[in-house]
């Protein structure tokens, strides 16, 4: 299975008056995670978009299990969900370094759109296959 | 089914690359509609936090299904949904205004936790028992 | 002068584990001002593109005078200042409208890009120039 | 003269519709420099609460000189600036490491709140005055 782990100081401006990361935040870490897989892997996002793509996000879940606070690191770990359809999907765990807790899971689901016209391609762009055949998804 | 329906213009902040808003923040359009339900129906945060309570969202979802650009205006239609045990959860619609098309759907799930020990809440607080009562939930 | 008010709730993923609104939002809300006072006179971002330009910010300060908390609702003044220089220019008042205090002032210079070139603009386009003639300005 | 530098990627999130960064996500690499050097210097945010102190920011200004792209990565130089009143000043420099242009210039100035009554400190806080002397400022 393809798996990144990038590690995450949490920023002041991501707490909120409850005194933890506010929930919405959690997808900026999702992003942060894709983005250190793509590096990883070659499946970046300005890979994608020079082979002719937009990968919008048509779908993300998050589901939290303990709170981050202030001062605190978490690390995310990015795994690739292999599948038949033209979509690049993603699970995520989010771990508190510093408790050692795991404080969210979450997956993330995209679509390839054609870059200039913004249709939706139905079909698995070649440069996706290559990869997929690559890395023996 | 109690629901209640805000309109929101989007911020040039609140795009991306792609020229559309970019998908984290429809997180923050679900809390500007839970906000305005809230106001409307009396469930608002300062009031649960007055009944001694603070509702981390524990889940969260949301299904993307047109992009929105800037210029454009969203209304954001919240729904209560009633359950038994002691959380809160709101389903959302976000329409583009401008095209009358659906952009996305989701929802949300909320505990209570204690505002001093921030323990979990097993039981329906009173306060929520009384409310969800008064309207039939 | 040319001025125009706007009402703003604080979301609750603007304020931070100080319990208040975290400092750079106020250049969200100097936006939402902007944004307002174009809609008002007739200085829309996109009426801006359509004329063949992009206007970025170039400088922007703040200055804070008091905290906003969450359930408080600001107002932000935005004075339009008049320059023989190709530049945009305004100023800020966000009013604490529930506690009836000024909570910040501020400043921002935006500067007109070539849409296609994306180079400065040395010279007032004719759009604008037309614009200032039209409010006297 | 006391200073630490700090590398940041872009996130995807801090773009916008222009296609750069959004001019108010500087705010957030000051953040970052100035977390990166409270580390590096011994006077971080929670060294400061725990001192019985907030320091929330008064003051901020950004001057931008180049946009930044996303796919590039920056390093914000932070700068303290020695004062004899009770304040904490800091200048940025926003590089683009990538282009290696100068992008964005900035201050802050933060002052101390007793933790408790959130009364503005007039005099400098005792571990204050010893941080300076122990770094000659």
């Amino acid at each position: 299975m393809l798996s990144s782990e990038i590690e995450i100081d949490i920023r002041f401006s991501e707490t909120d008056a409850m005194g933890v990361v506010w929930h919405g935040n959690y997808l900026k870490f999702f992003e942060d995670g894709r983005e250190h897989f793509g590096k990883t892997f070659g499946l970046e996002y300005l890979t994608i978009f020079d082979s002719g793509y937009f990968t919008p996000i048509v779908k993300s879940e998050i589901d939290h299990k303990a709170p981050v606070y202030y001062g605190q690191v978490i690390k995310v770990i990015t795994r690739y969900i292999a599948s038949k359809s033209a979509k690049i999907m993603f699970e995520y765990e989010v771990v508190n370094i510093t408790t050692n807790e795991l404080c969210a899971t979450g997956k993330t689901m995209q679509v390839f759109l054609d870059r200039e016209s913004r249709t939706l391609e139905l079909l698995t762009p070649e440069f996706y296959r290559q990869w997929k055949e690559t890395h023996n998804q």
